[in-house]
């Protein structure tokens, strides 16, 4: 018999199975029940991935202590409508330092001189700048989704929120890059009114000068999305994409940022960032948590005074992964253009029933990350790759030298099948030798 | 010389005056320093507002102890994209009751069927709806600004976003309504595809049967925003929208509802909770912050044990200091109305200044609330009403006796024009004398 979902009866027949059984526990559960199952959760949460897993997904962190620190939730449910000076609420004066502080110290890290920091999420941030650069009906070009495009990016997400169209920039599959050649002709033809760089696999930098170039013949805002590698620009490795022509970039604050949650807007320019500015108040945001502002002031402070060294080591990590990788007999992606020059590492995950499958059986051994499309895989294929990034376990103290041991935990649950409960002993054993 | 703002040159002067102030103390802090910043700020925040401010502001409140020990940082930092049971990243397991506790506890409590929680603020709640709803260049009917309509609700905020044209309600302003006689003509003049009701003033609980029957006639779905009365109807107190006829109702978690910020969508039908949903994944939202799901999962559950008993005392409370207000010499709004049947309470402020300038002169001597427009108020006036909640002073142990020393206080700072240094002494010792 299907079972039939309470809260989603419209969601896939696996995810309402998951559903109805959850539903089911749920049911009727009182105060008391839902304080002592919450709390439960939580702390079996914190001890799967905080303590035991090898937690290798791209798109997650853990805040360092300083930061954690500086989260008050009293903060947060105080809301923060308008500027500091003329709040429409009284009383927020000593939360007006972290409006300052947080946008400053982005806007100095990402080399801008404009952060908005106000928006709960990069897809939020893209949607501002989709709102300050476009009307709907307008066209933007972004990166093809097997690209690592990203949802916000396409037209089921964000930009579909703004009524926008939405066309895929020509794209070098075998390069992992943009197809530069086809890229002005491309752009004549559509005239978007904005290009969208930036992916959810960034294994190289994108050539944003030469994109900027292409733009400015069509006068196209060039938006670059650094979610994924913000943490990397921070720190003033693999690619400065403000100095290197973009006109905005949008980032994510938790990735390899590591910072709360939360997105930033960075510009050089005045008007733009006015433009961005209107669009997150009052366009997207009345009031919001401000609390998120005292974690991002003081992870930005730490990616000023530490950087370097986390994005080095991030992306040495990376390297030294890819190549064990390999040595354990896993297709490692883009093996012609040296693996990666990020902290992400892709493995073509085909031959254990793509990327999906494969990340799940990874996860019964304790390893945790995610499926993730490759540039040449057929449209509508399942995403046939594995996405690994680095950020996480290097701030839980990995070094390349422990990369080979995460390789060999991967190839036992991948390739010799083995038993993923004895693996899982072998995963939490090499956590806890850590530091 | 005018000061000019390095964050926001285009702010006002009173904003950059401000803001000019702040960086220059930020400027070149090291992590050290923003660390011991960021902690003086929020420690002088928590004691100004938690311990001795009598906080009538009527957008914030508290949350309980059992809320606040649900927050999990931990959680907050992983995304958590996809439903349970087909998660795009792997290792959230834990974290699938929230998912699951938070939209039961809604529906229910709101009498609804249908809860999507996964947005950040009842903003971007109305742009899901907008967005599952209408289609860019279509109309939306929403309450005027002067009668509490939201920023959300017109063309400057999230109703822009979309696209939409926004056209204002026929209002009644002596009797704080909707002019239900106009009503029917002009829907069938505007063809609205949505009508959106529920203010950021709810003296009066809106007749929905009513504008149900002239929204089915034009065929318009009808939305209740319920961002400030939600704490109330969770209690069964007030109105009950969904019952009455709203296809859709909206809300903020931290106002009345007194939860973490965020923000929910309740409905009855299942094409629409569909519709909504969609919007907001992968529309407005890839990865979310799933930490707000764990303290609203129990906030739902204190108001499904405890919410007539804290609404009633909130509306208690509300009708007291409208009393005490009133003999104390303050022009208090809908007097031949009977003042109020909510928590909220407005105030005439005309003979201060206006509301904003007497907001700012209660906060000098420790009450902090805001100014709102007042539905008599010429286009354009200055907001010259005082608005109050006391839903969160209601959480604070106060009572129907201790309104009058409130109203006491906000005479003597406003009529009295007692020096607010000496008047702030004594707010601090009202907050202390509570239990």
């Amino acid at each position: 018999m299907q079972e039939r979902s309470r809260i989603a009866p419209w969601a896939s027949p696996r995810a309402q199975r998951r559903l109805a059984e959850l539903e089911a526990a749920a049911e009727g559960l009182g105060l008391d029940e839902v304080v002592r199952t919450v709390g439960t959760s939580l702390a079996a949460h914190r001890s799967r991935l905080d303590e035991d897993g090898v937690v290798l997904y791209a798109g997650t962190n853990t805040m360092s202590e300083r930061a954690r620190a500086a989260h008050e939730l009293s903060a947060a449910c105080r809301p923060s409508m308008g500027w500091p000076g003329e709040k429409f609420q009284t009383g927020l004066d000593e939360l007006d330092v972290l409006e300052v502080l947080a946008p400053l110290g982005m806007a100095s890290l990402m080399e801008g001189e404009f952060a908005e920091v106000r928006l709960q999420s990069a897809t939020l941030a893209n949607l501002a700048c989709y709102t300050a650069f476009a009307v709907p009906g307008d066209t933007i070009a972004v990166l093809p989704e097997a690209a690592g495009g990203h949802a916000s990016h396409h037209a089921q997400g964000a930009a579909g929120i703004r009524g926008l169209r939405v066309v895929d920039l020509p794209y070098d599959a075998a390069g992992f890059g943009i197809d530069h050649d086809a890229l002005p002709g491309f752009l004549r033809e559509h005239r978007p009114a904005l290009v969208v760089i930036g992916a959810s696999l960034m294994l190289f930098p994108h050539d944003v000068a030469r994109v900027r170039a292409a733009c400015d013949e069509v006068e196209a805002v060039l938006l670059y999305d650094a979610s994924h590698v913000a943490g990397l620009i921070a720190g003033g490795r693999f690619q400065r994409p403000l100095r290197e022509g973009a006109h905005l970039l949008t980032m994510s604050t938790y990735k390899s940022f590591g910072g709360p949650p939360g997105a930033a807007i960075v510009t050089r320019d005045e008007d733009l960032a006015q433009r961005v500015s209107a669009a997150a108040y009052p366009g997207l945001t009345a009031n919001y948590d401000a609390s998120r502002l005292a974690p991002l002031a003081v992870t930005a402070a730490e990616h000023a005074a530490e950087g370097p060294r986390y994005a080095d080591a991030c992306v040495a990590n990376a390297h030294a992964l890819a190549a064990a990788l390999a040595e354990e007999g896993f297709a490692v992606a883009a093996a012609d253009l040296g693996w990666t020059v990020s902290h992400h590492v892709a493995v073509d995950a085909a031959a254990f029933g793509g990327g999906d499958e494969a990340a799940r059986r990874l996860a019964e051994g304790g390893v945790y990350l995610s499926g993730i499309g490759l540039p040449d895989q057929a449209p509508g294929e399942p995403m046939r790759g594995l996405r690994i990034g680095t950020q996480e376990v290097t701030r839980r103290g990995f070094t390349p030298d422990t990369m080979r041991p995460v390789a060999t935990l991967m190839r036992r649950l991948l390739i010799d099948g083995h038993d993923p409960a004895e693996v899982s002993r072998d995963t939490v054993a090499l956590r806890r030798s850590l530091p």
